[in-house]
């Protein structure tokens, strides 16, 4: 009889925020050298992580897309939405635990920092537990944003709040007021309320709106001089704190 | 006559966490490409940014360590502290700028992301009006830390708190209250404070400690189990998120 081979390791490795450039070199090594390649994408896309490692991959790699379901008709928050993604994640832990279970290990390059609203995440938990793992920083969306609109986020003893667009406006109102800098992410049909509560709490001034920050086609411009109220995926609002400065 | 040369470009170089790989590809080959390499120090030591860069320094570098002022015997928000601060940035500005000013880059290497709570920023905003300017994106010490801790951070709709450690009882349980997930900075001699607000709010048994987080001899441990109430410069509180999740 033959022994199970030990088992191999599975890496989450951060990307970046876009420019193929901003990977680690860490990121760089093991994405070079691990055959075994896994990025989430939309079903009938590259998907934004295959496109920044686009650069880095050989004939040596052996890739594996992981597919989100068709959402288009069904709203995220619905229960079927939510069984659907349950269904996804648990296939995909269950394709990747095969390759590890042989003694193979698994890059799973992720966009961004992989422990920062990271799909990598889901996959992750249901995975720590049977295989030896290896988390990569990356540098978040965020980080690629406020160096691309040069803006120095942070002073001193400044407080700094991440926010999601989701937020209703009451609870965005009360975090804005709480806070001295802040991020706020996933825009998209939520830009109108978000422009709104900025304005009534005295923030639209300072506020920068960022599409595609790091990426060849990167927009900055003050949120207050945005003339529509459309905003796609890859776009962040930014205010920057003020803190103290000698 | 002989014209001025073009100014050379300001590079504000995140280096990111401690770990040298954790450059990114374009820190490494602007740190390495650039024949003037700034970097802050406490005067009488290396500094942590010299540390990370070590192994890309040559003999083409010609370094320029900037020495903050000493401090042992002033408190940092007395007013001696802040014009001794003031004097010191403008001087290290002005010596930046007679490179910049002959034509030459200058890399100034900093540890983290340059423009989250970075002494870059104190340059910058001397410098920037009068010299172009690029920023390049580091991994955050808290990203490092996280990763290190390899706790998911923040899962779909979180709010995340970055709070520095120097804010009264009050305004620390407040913030913490509001929030899904936490990051709390500049520990040192306000440990106790913060252990006894997380166990106040009910957020001891989630939260971590991390020290020196990606560096050699780096340590990760929940905060509950830790037996003393000190924490040296490089160390963070995190508290992760437990947001919706398939």
């Amino acid at each position: 009889m033959t022994q199970a081979p030990p088992p191999g390791t599975l890496y989450g490795i951060g990307l970046g925020p876009g420019d193929p450039e901003l990977l680690t070199l860490k990121a760089h090594r093991l994405i070079t050298r691990t055959a075994h390649l896994a990025y989430f994408a939309k079903a009938g896309r590259q998907g934004h992580a295959r496109t920044i490692i686009a650069p880095y991959i050989g004939r040596h790699h052996r890739e594996i897309p992981l597919y989100y379901p068709l959402t288009t008709e069904i709203h995220f928050n619905a229960p079927e939405y939510k069984a659907q993604l349950a269904a996804f994640y648990e296939a995909a832990a269950n394709q990747l635990a095969a390759i590890l279970a042989s003694g193979q290990d698994v890059a799973l390059a992720c966009e961004g920092d992989p422990l920062f609203y990271g799909s990598f995440m889901h996959l992750y938990i249901r995975l720590r537990d049977d295989f030896p793992t290896r988390i990569v920083p990356g540098i978040t969306g965020m980080s690629g944003c406020w160096s691309a609109s040069g803006a120095p986020m942070t002073w001193g003893d400044d407080v700094l709040t991440v926010l999601p667009g989701t937020l209703d406006a009451k609870a965005l109102k009360a975090a804005l007021v709480a806070t001295d800098a802040a991020v706020i992410m996933k825009i998209g049909r939520n830009f109108r309320k978000i422009r709104e509560t900025l304005d009534e709490v005295g923030l639209l001034s300072r506020a920068l709106y960022i599409e595609r920050g790091t990426m060849r086609d990167e927009k900055v411009q003050p949120l207050a001089s945005k003339a529509d109220d459309t905003a796609p995926y890859f776009s962040i609002i930014l205010v920057p704190g003020q803190g103290r400065r000698p």
